[in-house]
């Protein structure tokens, strides 16, 4: 017997248009990001699914896509677990900055090696500065530690994928239909974990906005298949698009 | 030291506008709901609130009016419980018919017993009714002996009362300032609770839709004041207008 798990990536942000690094800022959807999180509704009803339990971030674009998904389904009491550690990578002292300004300005190199190597954190946000998540309240049950200053995916994929086995996979494994609304890279993390990925293959997957991934899992939770919903190639665009972003 | 518990009574749903008896029957609200629940933001925050733990039913009206506080609020990412227990009283096989109708059908008299009688339950609905709610997948791990097939507001506390005591109130002990979003009836048998009003009193008490009401709770939890945030002769009004539903 398989199961279904369902992994959407959040609409775009007013910072993915910006090609800003994003991380853990809370910026909301564009109207596209909106348009994306219904058309992931839709996809997901003509396909069928019937959720019982839907996982997302504390950011409002996650949050925003899940609840645009669960009202298009009409499914809204559905319920629903918010978790930091769905959260997007913390993007440390970068955060904010434009991502062909921070290009021309670094070096296309040393931008790719921070946003696509596996383990190099970019430089950290310090405690002081007013954009430091400890300071806020969504944030103040964590300890000093759990707090990020910065990550790399490793940091991302060590604090979502335990996340995921403890509250996760047991619902999975009791035949729940599960949704996961999330961010790039807490689902790059994922990826890795479910398929197996390699350090230096995870980086380059790109994961398209909006578009709904269905895994079929086997009883020890291994991927049978798994691919987008929807058109294919739109998929493949969407990801494209999002792998170009980085260029100066 | 004192505790704030906010309460709020969902924006007006199609089926109000109607003048139907809803009951557990899931309709969405309409515009005027909407800005309702847009205008309960509003006031929680010009109020300052800063919620914890949100509460609130499985049944969309309730759901939409507290993603609407919590969007408004910039509060999304708040963790929201979902429970049934929180539901509308359920109106047995009244539900869907209209309130004047069922008046002039019936006559004023029986309507207002089943409407404002504490313990005199509406005809039941049968379990063989495509309405009834142990068919439905959103109430699936419910015992035959909880899904209802008619409530007395009676019933309605029996149900809420327990899992407010059981679940809410060691939040408001923990410092946690939480917010519930529910129904007409849900509220009635809170506020019966918190106030100790009698059987004859309660089954007078109007709430109005989308207005916060603010118990401030000592130690104890026993309230130590109670009132509308707003304009009170607005909150007066809309109690009014609830009143005067179910004549015909």
């Amino acid at each position: 017997m398989t199961t279904k798990l369902v992994l959407v990536r959040h609409g775009q942000s007013t910072w993915n248009e910006q090609n800003r690094f994003t991380g853990w800022k809370d910026v909301d959807l564009t109207d596209q990001g909106r348009a994306e999180a219904a058309r992931a509704a839709e996809l997901l009803k003509e396909a069928g699914f019937e959720f019982d339990v839907a996982y997302t971030s504390v950011l409002k674009r996650a949050i925003r896509t899940l609840w645009t998904i669960l009202d298009g389904m009409d499914q809204m009491w559905v319920p629903v677990i918010r978790d930091w550690r769905l959260n997007e990578r913390h993007y440390g002292a970068l955060q904010g900055l434009n991502k062909a300004e921070t290009a021309q300005k670094y070096g296309d190199e040393q931008v790719l090696i921070w946003r696509r190597s596996y383990d190099t954190p970019p430089p950290p946000m310090e405690r002081s500065d007013e954009r430091y998540a400890g300071n806020q309240r969504v944030y103040r049950g964590l300890t000093e530690q759990q707090v990020p200053q910065s990550e790399s995916l490793k940091d991302t994929v060590d604090r979502f994928v335990p996340y995921f086995q403890a509250e996760i996979e047991p619902q999975i494994r009791a035949g729940k239909q599960v949704l996961i609304v999330a961010h790039g890279n807490s689902l790059r993390a994922l990826i890795k974990h479910l398929d197996n990925i390699s350090d230096e293959d995870i980086v380059k997957l790109n994961i398209p906005t909006g578009i709904p991934m269905v895994y079929e899992l086997d009883d020890n939770l291994k991927p049978v298949s798994s691919g987008y919903l929807g058109d294919s190639d739109a998929a493949e665009k969407a990801a494209a698009a999002v792998a170009n972003q980085g260029k100066s």
